[in-house]
């Protein structure tokens, strides 16, 4: 099967190569020319979007946020105007649900098929081919393409109709962002009230308050390392959808809308290619002691 | 050893009952005569406070909040009057570090040694035997007793000096009350945005949203259950003490403050008994068609 992809940065460079690997023949297209050229190397053509629209019976785009993939799609050169009945478009970023919809409506007056399929897990689990996708779309067409989304992950669940992966990835993004500003909550808690923060984390995480976040972002904060990770700025990137989607149907978000002035804060102070556990210095900020000494003095 | 015992409520009486079974010699005593003739009538011995305080070597309390707690020990007929040097009082009860370190220094005078350690897990690990123990006190006095505390739990984690337990309990409560009213926003985002819930939970459980109150909880939402669980009167109590504490030691708890509203707000409509997964129906609320169309009629 001859396979197009559109989008070869940290995630999706790794994401064709397993696609390679699978024996999927692959033609791919990115804005530069050098993981092009690297893909190349290991086997896939370089194309052009009209190429890949005549020729690839499945397109992938892995790209930053929706105007770039309603750009590919539905921009000047973009791929819906010379897609045919039959071909299948797998869009893997992480964008707005609404955008996705907004596609498919255009690529299904075309005929086309289309699954919304972004990933969680980074890119150690891109390179290991062990991503979890979370997908929209309709069965018949999720039952198709599942072997090539096994390719880059360990698992494919299908949530819905097209939109449907991108609200679950929403969602997850809610969750995991609450969930590590309670932690960094907490431990700063502990702290402040005396006790020693990794016996903290010791003593909670077989309760229930016990989480991955707890297991993956406790002892980074303890240990005060910031490494992505996950950035701030992408996940500020996922609360603005989920916010925006939000807005869109009526659904209160109080968390996260306070998670995320937490993270635009952090963002403003430069913090913005940090891990996301990096919540935990807004909270130690919030508590230091530096300006109540001056005013007291 | 004589062992004494105040406070057979719910948690209370499954956790005394496992000292007996343990084969400790237990002196009992309870505001309601009914859990004492129970635990009478299981070998445990009915006595007066004075009569424990005269004569038995660890004496554990299990109550609800700092001023019972308090008022045992530093009340008229308190403990703290008539204990002699030697003896070991333990509180497990889930109380304000500060209440805490306040007993420990009245019974320091006495030369009794004190541990403070609440428990994680509720009445089915209390009968099972495995509740985990946050442990504060001395090390010597919480290696000596821990033999005790594993007759009723699975684990016991000293945190610190006296006040510890109860900090780290207040930290994982205050994660356990974010995490799930982070759930409930996920949840009712993705609702409201179309997709299905129990879809949802099933696609985001393995990744960095997963946790135990996922697990737990998440089912109960998406069914629309909320038997009891943990109730929310009682995590609006520990709230409380988080928040008493955070003030007290200047720590800023954003998160903790919100859930405690919304968790106000269902005491207030009368769902205090239910279980603290109910906060999902604050969520629905706010998302409530019905005042919204009476507005546009």
């Amino acid at each position: 099967m001859r396979v197009g992809f559109i989008g070869l940065g940290i995630m999706g460079r790794p994401m064709a190569r397993n696609l390679l690997k699978a024996g999927y023949e692959l033609w791919v297209n990115s804005r530069s020319r050098g993981p092009v050229d690297e893909l190349a190397a290991c086997g896939a053509r370089a194309a052009s979007r009209e190429e890949l629209a005549a020729a690839c019976e499945v397109i992938f785009t892995m790209l930053p946020n929706g105007p770039q993939v309603r750009e590919v799609l539905l921009g000047p050169d973009g791929l819906a105007a010379r897609m045919r009945p039959g071909q299948v478009f797998i869009d893997m970023s992480s964008i707005s649900p609404a955008v996705s919809r907004e596609i498919a409506a255009a690529l299904a007056e075309k005929g086309v098929e289309m699954l919304d399929a972004p990933v969680s897990g980074g890119e150690p689990k891109a390179i290991d081919g062990t991503l979890s996708f979370m997908v929209g779309g309709r069965q018949a067409v999720f039952d198709r393409c599942r072997p090539l989304l096994l390719a880059m992950g360990s698992s494919a669940a299908r949530c819905g109709e097209v939109g449907a992966g991108n609200t679950v990835k929403l969602a997850n993004q809610v969750i995991v962002a609450a969930n590590i500003a309670a932690l960094a909550e907490g431990l700063l808690l502990a702290k402040r009230a005396g006790a020693d923060p990794a016996a903290v984390l010791e003593a909670i995480r077989g309760g229930l308050a016990g989480s991955a976040v707890l297991d993956a972002k406790g002892p980074m904060m303890v240990e005060n390392r910031t490494d992505p990770g996950f950035k701030i700025d992408l996940h500020i990137k996922d609360l603005q959808n989920a916010l925006d989607t939000a807005h869109q149907c009526g659904a209160p978000l109080p968390l996260a809308a306070s998670v995320m002035e937490m993270l635009q804060v952090l963002h403003a102070r430069g913090l913005g290619g940090c891990d996301h556990s990096a919540l935990a210095k807004y909270y130690e900020n919030l508590a230091n002691d530096t300006i109540f000494q001056k005013n007291k003095e």
